[in-house]
């Protein structure tokens, strides 16, 4: 039986997703718990390994068990056993076919500024915190010209270890909200480290050292020196998971180009 | 020079206010940095120690320093040392027999809870959830029966160790917030764990276990046996330090009784 696991979690006290040798992360607090409930170990295989520090509004991982186990009360033995910072928020059956990593088609990142006179404690590692101002016509400007499908070799990680570095955005948007603005992101995959790389593209532009009208060059330059910086963890929030093409045509339309994953990538 | 700092935590990485001989607290962060500065210890000397996991939103200390700093330069110094979990709103230099224990008359904390389907993993460390029903009208008529002044032996942890545990309530009342209310109360100082206690007194109100009429009864009592939780850290926030007679009858009247601290207590 293959279990499909639909969570959420604050990322703030994790070293990120996928287990390590030491130190907390969300795979080991899950496989813990299954291991206890399997008496041997059940592996976990998420759509997305999420940094250190980054957060899950939606993220779903997938898990095989021979238990016969409702779906109730799967969600009731995995909340009743998991730190407050993680929320199993609903769980399904799924096909013995459907697999978490390639039948992800599409992932929504959201990251969170605030602005104002005073940095705010409540916000550590829930917000990033900008004191000057922002031009955010321009960063709007800027997020828009990265829709569509591009060579991002020079907005990722310079460890990323993939065959391909194109990657398609649905949408790419500023959003103004009550204490400062979101940047939303819409694509079919993402690279290590390229929403936060965006973001502080995306600060550049809005403090006037870059501007708009040089994404297409830098896209072209496919160099990761020109664009040094990376925003903080902090902020970073995976959104939504598209696990069909229908539900990725719903929200952006029929003329998308659906991409299936054929391959591990770094996203 | 003695100077008074206002400041902000967040509570959550916290083991409290104290310095401990292992492990971060408030005081061993600012004390910290005045080691750096003055190349010696200074000691600093809260209005409240507050708990592992309580946070604050105003919050004083007081020092006495020989260096010559402007107020705004000491506020610079300290926010760009401290982590992004603690804030300095606001320095001023006092006079020589201030002392922010002695001269606090009054304290404010809030207690937040939250309620709805599912616990939201983002409100971690910061608001308790209650996920079952609560008599909110009920839980106000109790918290209202503890304004005044009474002896609140029954309403502290056991481990309290001064000499009278008589405090006057200014104000103690439930408010109705977006997602579930606050426990608000203002008093003339608190016992150990004494707010927590009351919080975990109006929950068993608010579901039927206890009525607002059994007040006088177990303030009477002075039996903590009869009240035996405590609600989590997580919910608690010192809001607001009264340091004058004046700002405290500012907010509450002429005819309050106002109490000045003689001697150590353990609020």
């Amino acid at each position: 039986m293959r279990v499909l696991v639909n969570i959420a979690y604050m990322g703030r006290d994790y070293l990120g997703f996928q287990i390590q040798q030491n130190g907390r992360t969300i795979q080991q607090q899950f496989e813990k718990i299954l291991k206890r409930m399997h008496k041997r170990h059940v592996r976990i295989h998420p759509t997305s390994r999420t940094d250190r520090g980054v957060h899950a509004l939606n993220q779903y991982f997938h898990f095989d068990t021979e238990l016969n186990i409702t779906p109730e009360k799967w969600q009731y033995a995995m909340n009743s056993a998991l730190p407050d910072d993680i929320y199993v928020h609903d769980i399904q059956f799924v096909s013995d076919n459907f697999h978490c990593r390639y039948d992800c088609v599409g992932k929504t990142y959201r990251y969170k500024i605030y602005q104002g006179a005073h940095k705010d404690p409540f916000q550590s590692g829930l917000k990033t915190y900008i004191p000057y101002q922002l031009d955010i016509e321009a960063m709007q400007e800027a997020a828009q010209a990265f829709v569509g499908t591009h060579d991002f070799t020079g907005f990722c990680s310079q460890k990323t270890e993939v065959e391909s570095k194109v990657r398609t955005l649905y949408e790419s948007r500023m959003v103004v909200t009550e204490d400062g603005f979101d940047y939303v992101v819409t694509g079919s995959g993402f690279l290590y480290n390229m929403v936060r790389v965006l973001v502080a593209f995306l600060l550049q532009v809005g403090q006037g050292k870059k501007r708009p009208e040089d994404v297409p060059r830098l896209l072209e330059a496919k160099d990761r020196n020109q664009m040094p910086f990376t925003a903080p963890a902090a902020g970073l929030y995976l959104e939504k998971v598209y696990l069909s093409p229908e539900s990725l045509i719903q929200d952006f339309g029929e003329d998308i180009r659906i991409h299936r994953k054929k391959s591990l990538e770094n996203d």
